[in-house]
């Protein structure tokens, strides 16, 4: 086991880990997440019998402008040379299912830009729905798999621990 | 049933919903959620052994500025006069528990604000031990309740739909 | 004729003007600008024989967001309480229009937001379209209407000066 | 004819695209546009009687400063190492002419940190006039050249389509 | 003497304090600081047989923009309706000297606006001479004087404590 | 002596200067400051017979977040990878001393990024301490070593001109 988190340093104080010398690579990472909502919300956002509109591009667009956020969201993320993104919302019965793919060419991987992209695309699934449903909730946001730098590929196992 | 989200208009097209007539109130909202963690990553969040140092701070304070940045993130969200904000996380036995309340003097309310609080604070939790424990998992982030302007009071129900 | 620019003091020096003592009322302020295009990117972006998909969409919501960040952009603006924002493009035979409304609560105007949306939104349009069509142009962006505060409603001329 | 914007993918969603296995290499973009204001402006900016002061300054400065907020306001495009900004502006008899250089080392080009650049300082103009000229008009933003990238040199022709 | 910081909750926890009960009310606050430049530098800035263009004029918008951002930046700070700004740079024999007066119409006050134009003022001055001088230094950075609130009216003392 | 400072051009007007065609190199800065403080702030700090709590890491993360915003602080700067950084913050008898050293790999040095930590983590002590202390004051911000690029390796000397 590790003593610490990397992102410490001995005395305990947060610190943003030194990736200078690391290799620029392609790297890769994916991630989901889903938004339960009522069946009523559903039903808006497939567009039944009314115009269904822009609240999926609105999500997306959110998602997609997200990653280019991440470090100034989180404290101890590298800025990264964002090279492509896709998120993708698709409409279930319950739920709306998001995933993202984040893709740099850069020091360090993506896997923070890929759930932030995920999470701020389902904050924007709320807040387009919640007049209708104030029970929404955002659910089960996790790293799908990732590829690229030193520690090479990795597939999320379908249960149990790593 | 509404016939369509208010967020978009009669032809489907998103806009920022005008609320320039409301009254200016104190309204309060809190929300919650849960990140799943390692055994291994309880014991370092613990502090067990070693310094514990500033990763929950570090995540608190995430969170708090991320209140701010909320209309940066929803396309359609108000910028509001935040007027306060208390972010809380407690190390369980299997997960991190994220609480935000934020308040605010204005037109509208802060649901949004709330959820982005323990978003961006469950993912600086992701970021600090994603290097220990890959399969870290962001889950039941929702509201809990609201209070303050024309819609009044309101708990989340301690189950089933509204 | 004033013998200088409001925004400049007596030296010659830029400040923000102060507003602190004006009155919090209603303001409403339109914009409207042109995107002119090929012929190709008219057919493209009204959907001709293709998903037309999430391209007027896209440019849309870039104007509603950059209304909040006009006080990012522009030095000597004041950040406002924007109440509301509708932004709307039309596919022409030879442009795409965009025209934008923004609605605040406030002690001065939103013409510039209402002009920045129009701004960001036609720059969104020749990002989607450039490379189809280098020669896309942004032109006749202008403030076609505001209303409240001291000075009152306000309606664009037809043609010539004021 | 493409069969659709590169911009959105084959089911009309958008998405940024993937630039990671381009090279990086130098690339320079200017672009131009103009604000049109009224001969009482002019008098102001050209400082006749009066100290001109900061006013042009400032809006050269938006415009540098504009270039970096490009990945923020743009929603498809790409953070880029911006590595040399100039913002030029003339006044002339009945306008203010904007021009601005934009370079880089990097993987794509930067047309739209140019156009960013000329828009954000037309639009600082029109802010600074618009007590004294509400007619003020944004006009005529287009690229004028462009240089490096796999697409090589291109300049605007001088009237006509491409 | 109080037993806390008011930034932190009886645990210890970082907070953003409610101030939604406060009144709205006028506010201004004074800051001042100096930037310590060597006599080659003061010769460049007053422009001494050469244009001194646009370097004060930069550093003065970069400290008004400053204001905006100071609750990005500051992670406890709340976001306020600045409502005016004034930014002064003189140079003087040995250094420059910077002093910002913000208004605003709001709930608390804008010592924080203030000290932060001057401290962003200051690294402005510094990246324009760092070429020259390396051993440029910001100091001296302090409130002048605060009005408005509940807690009044304060002049800082020419010397001593409080 | 030079002509003129690096960040103006000819005509005086600011510009930010060209370094596409400098090397990528590792580099690294080294800032300090101070903060000086009552007594009674000391204590407080020093969590004398209270929990200190986070304000100590709030002013540090702070700090490592002000890196990232660096070139949206200062007009001319150019955005860098940055790809590390540490901030130290020390309670001594009468000041907090602060500490920051900033990494890259990249075409230009971070001195500028360093010199934001410490001055932005010294504004958040300030925030923090202000209710107990009217009087703090953020002083001696300078570089005190830098390394990497052509310009090689320097050291601030103890005292005196360079």
């Amino acid at each position: 086991m590790p003593d610490r988190l990397t992102h410490v340093d001995d005395s305990g104080a947060a610190r943003m880990v030194d990736v200078t010398a690391k290799d620029v690579t392609a790297r890769v990472a994916t991630a989901r997440g889903r938004v339960e909502v009522s069946a009523e919300v559903i039903a808006l956002l497939r567009g039944e019998g009314v115009p269904k509109g822009d609240a999926i591009a609105t999500a997306r667009i959110a998602g997609i402008m997200a990653t280019k956020r991440t470090p100034d969201l989180i404290p101890l993320c590298h800025p990264l040379a964002i090279g492509g993104v896709e998120v993708d919302l698709v409409v279930e019965d319950d739920a709306v299912a998001i995933s993202a793919t984040v893709r740099t060419a850069d020091r360090t991987g993506v896997e923070m830009e890929a759930l932030t992209a995920v999470s701020v695309a389902a904050l924007t699934v709320v807040d387009m729905v919640k007049a209708v449903d104030k029970l929404a909730r955002i659910t089960d946001i996790e790293v799908v798999a990732k590829s690229g730098g030193k520690s090479g590929d990795w597939t999320r196992p379908t249960s149990g621990q790593a």
